[in-house]
């Protein structure tokens, strides 16, 4: 593993005040939504050199391996940068549930639409 | 249109310290993660009340109404708020390119993956 990201994806992110990027992570299967998640360089270089979701975790100022205590593993398939360079997404085989609260996607509470 | 975001939706939002939440935007046919925007409570409120995708530019400071220049409308099929309600996700009928570029989705440079 390589100690730091390479400059080539180092230089073309574009971190918040924190040092974080969003990162988006889609189901590689039926494409849902799962989660938003926060990755700083080292969660990022973490990601793509072990193939393991890592992020960084903004309550416990903390790396977190997704199932690390859980179980519920991502296994990475692909992760892309956006246009801009401030947000990732990742393409994922999920184990078990994403959320926390035991369900599938975190993105299960819909709101109303008026048209 | 009500004049602001209802209690039920305002009360559940968790806003960063510029008072914004990252919505993520999927194409509704295919599954596509097209681009990541962010929305304050303005902007999710218009968003819900007109069926339109309708964001805040943080380049711009000003509210966006995607597809207004661009003539590339996103009609919102469904939004939903994540299980802490710091972020949304809407499922979109696009119409053309989501992104500035010209592509259909702003997600289209993959980094390498290590495994």
């Amino acid at each position: 593993m390589a100690p730091v990201l390479p400059d080539e994806v180092a230089s073309r992110l574009k971190r918040n005040a924190d040092g974080l990027v969003p990162a988006v992570v889609q189901d590689s299967g039926s494409g849902e939504v799962l989660m938003l998640a926060w990755m700083n360089d080292e969660a990022l270089h973490r990601t793509l050199t072990t193939g393991r979701a890592t992020y960084w975790s903004r309550s416990r100022q903390a790396f977190w391996v997704k199932g690390e205590t859980s179980g519920h593993h991502q296994h990475v398939r692909s992760v892309k940068l956006d246009c801009d360079g401030d947000t990732v997404l990742l393409s994922v085989d999920q184990v078990g549930a994403a959320c926390h609260t035991g369900a599938r996607s975190c993105f299960f509470d819909e709101l109303k639409v008026d048209r």
